[in-house]
């Protein structure tokens, strides 16, 4: 009786996966061929699928297959049970918000968010802010009924919706630890890079030759091309499922390696959906483990991997191959040297690996203050300017260089943006026991062999799921729980290398 | 009471336009963009949206409110009481089909179209045989039941899905008339066409030449390309909904017309579409009235004007301009005679305007006899040839160039294939009261100018929707019954235009 419940929750459940994978073929559609006039068309489609899918996941059928399926749980395998616990996640959250707040939010977004484009066009905040300030009312209260429905703080509520089992808790301790050591390290590094003279890297590297590129290494990478897609986008991004999934990436002319950090970014996000478990991958616990593993997987190819000696190694010559370059500047040290550079500057998104995490800071103190009230929404530019200045020692000329840089608040994503910083700092503590386990990577990615480093990571990170929190994740892979530790030491053997002897030379 | 209750229904028949514009954003991706190993999971999320869509549409809930609104209608406009009428019909053909009966001919027709395209690439019918019986017997029962709760007869209950109002009587009364003239019409045309020398149009047509063409004529014809897109298929084809409508076309390097003609085609179901009356867009009313008029749209943009010579003298100087070509073979009178070439063939989608409704014919008399049982599949290929003979005097070496040839059959669309042929019907019969009411209209598409064309066409067909039948919508727009006394007229004198002349000569 308990497996056959079990087994039409999976038929639900089912159900709901290739709800989400339509949805996803919307999005995917909107930000890379749908006409520009038809956004109105596409937001209809969008809303009614949402509702739908909001609908049947929070149905009373559901709840009483999954309270019959929980008492009589003791027939299932260990997958099962956490594919029950799933599910019952994904209820509990969609439930805590009722069907009239979703929908004004949903409105209220579209409105912040046509509203942040025309502040930005316009260089002014204040188009921005009344939407800003109904949408930061309304998360305020969804976040409130998320808390109460998961006994958990309001804000915390709105972290597990992205990343599931990351608390407030969780985030403060890694971030202390990332600030008792980064800023010393960012002057450290900058400092030691003045140095060092680098040769600029000149040309006009065409879109069609940079797409070259980019399909070639994610070949090597083991990009599945015949059931996913490399397109252009204003931001690079990942949508789609196991079995269709698509990476975009954009192609700065005057940029070398534009398109293909991008394009290798999005990669690391398809490479974890596509390592996920075959077998359950249309139910809940075969989904990844929230976006913090999501932004793991993705700056452990961009920023580590990429951003390493070997991986220079490999691509230099695919380099003299795609766009015909020679000289000192393609030597490995010079281009070496471009990737690592460290920068204090004002986009968090063209931000290098060490002072990202300060932008990422900025925005968790900033948008926790939002929704308590501390902080007002027209106070925001100036609490901005002065966070940037204290963090970084640089302040915006204008709000487009600070606080409407980004799009997330203005569609409802509070709770998100730790995920960046928690993702380098899973990053490199993965990294350090991959290392360790596979004591050929180096050699492996300087041919250009990536399937060392999958293969640990599907053991490891991919094949698991959603099965275990991170946490266990965590401690599983690496033997040690989650902390800063390995990225400050990762950060320290990769920015100074070489200091003493700079310095006494 | 009753307006309110009829605004429930134009919601809910909101949503379900959501969800069939979604729908048709799936297939469109299926057929242009999706990566080929993708197909699996596209069809569950096809499968997920439509049978959703069928539970939405057959809801109990929809039952109620269109019983309550049509017996308190008084209160409604014209266009409203023709859109209850319509969304019944929506609601009565989906009902009539139980869930379990679609959900088994869904998965026959997904066998019997990949055996299909097995049988192709082996050239044995044999191989599809069983899957089409299959097909047959599924689509006998839902004959049978929709033609219950229609009252109507069962191959007439499968028009109606395609073509409401056109029953078997309309098909055979215009299908006799074409056969008492057509025959006799198709031979003089060849005689006629073989006394007159012909250049050959020679050259590599590269595809993003043929593509810049087709987007110089159609922006001269009026498509919206901010709110629409032309892409690249194996079969040209038009999906979307009006705010977002997606044409495609195939280039032919050998073949100078192919992209244009293909491009134009959809470009007249586009503009159909997109005169739809804006105010009635998502709701049922709102909608093209059935295939037959779709297809009437697209022949007379292909068929009738772009084999004319006021559109050749307006598309000469764009093929020198786009293909750089000169010469004897580009002038309007050489090009004007490929346009209008007589072939007696065997792939109907590349048959000419006259021989195009002998095919028709032979797939409408053919898919009745298999509902009827009166021919069994395995004697379908001997059929398919001696019709062939006996309405062209050709016979197909082998299945490909036969019954293997459409696909229609293995995705269960019977009861399309009239549709062709009355679309051409209608068609002529447009055109002729257009040419009475715009005398000035060879001018104009000389000149490249559509307007006066597009503006009678908005005001007879396309800003009517599906408010009248198109029986009523015909009278109206040319004041006669739909007959194909037009079109034989108009094919007369196409296609023996100096004729006395040549056999005097």
């Amino acid at each position: 009786m308990s497996a056959s419940t079990y087994k039409q929750l999976e038929q639900e459940f089912r159900r709901l996966h290739a709800f989400r994978g339509a949805l996803s073929l919307l999005r995917w559609d909107s930000a890379v061929m749908m006409p520009r006039g038809s956004a109105d068309v596409r937001g209809d489609q969008l809303a009614a699928l949402e509702t739908e899918h909001h609908a049947l996941l929070t149905a009373p059928r559901i709840t009483r297959l999954l309270d019959r399926a929980q008492a009589n749980s003791q027939g299932l395998e260990d997958w099962q049970v956490a594919n029950l616990r799933e599910m019952r996640r994904q209820r509990d959250h969609a439930i805590a918000t009722p069907a009239s707040l979703v929908s004004r939010l949903t409105k209220a977004c579209a409105r912040a968010e046509a509203n942040w484009l025309e502040a930005r066009r316009q260089g002014k905040f204040e188009l921005f802010a009344p939407h800003l300030e109904e949408v930061v009312h309304l998360i305020r209260d969804k976040a409130a009924l998320l808390g109460q429905a998961l006994n958990l703080a309001p804000y915390d509520a709105l972290v597990d919706e992205f990343s599931p089992g990351i608390t407030t808790a969780d985030i403060d301790s890694v971030f202390k630890a990332l600030g008792r050591r980064l800023p010393s390290l960012i002057r450290e590094s900058i400092a030691l890079q003045e140095t060092r003279a680098k040769l600029p890297l000149t040309g006009k590297f065409t879109g069609a030759k940079q797409r070259a590129l980019c399909v070639e290494v994610m070949k090597a990478v083991g990009f599945p091309f015949d059931r996913g897609r490399l397109d252009e986008s204003e931001h690079p991004f990942t949508e789609g499922v196991p079995g269709d999934i698509r990476v975009t990436t954009r192609f700065d002319p005057n940029d070398v390696f534009s398109g293909l950090l991008g394009a290798l970014h999005e990669t690391g996000h398809a490479m974890y959906d596509l390592g996920l478990p075959q077998d359950w991958r249309d139910q809940p616990v075969g989904r990844d483990r929230g976006m913090c593993l999501e932004e793991s997987q993705s700056l452990l190819i961009e920023m580590i991997i990429c951003r390493s000696r070997p991986f220079v190694r490999y691509v230099k010559p695919l380099l003299e191959k795609h766009f015909g370059v020679s000289g000192p500047e393609w030597d490995i040290e010079n281009l070496y040297s471009h990737l690592i550079t460290v920068r204090r500057s004002l986009i968090r998104v063209d931000a290098d690996e060490l002072t990202y995490t300060a932008h990422v800071m900025l925005r968790y103190e900033l948008e926790k203050q939002l929704l308590s009230g501390e902080l007002a929404v027209k106070d925001l530019p100036a609490a901005w300017n002065a966070g940037m200045e204290q963090r970084l020692g640089i302040k915006p000329a204008n709000d487009l260089e600070g606080c409407l840089q980004d799009i997330h608040w203005a569609v409802g994503s509070f709770g998100y943006f730790p995920s960046y910083a928690l993702g380098a700092v899973i990053a490199a503590q993965l990294y350090e026991s991959l290392r360790a386990d596979v004591p050929e990577l180096d050699d492996q990615l300087s041919r250009g062999e990536f399937s060392g480093m999958f293969e640990w990571l599907r053991a490891n990170v991919y094949g698991v799921g959603a099965k275990v929190t991170v946490h266990e994740l965590m401690k599983a892979a690496t033997g040690k729980p989650l902390s800063a530790t390995s990225f400050v030491r990762y950060a320290e053997n990769k920015y100074l290398e070489g200091a003493a002897n700079s310095v006494a030379a």
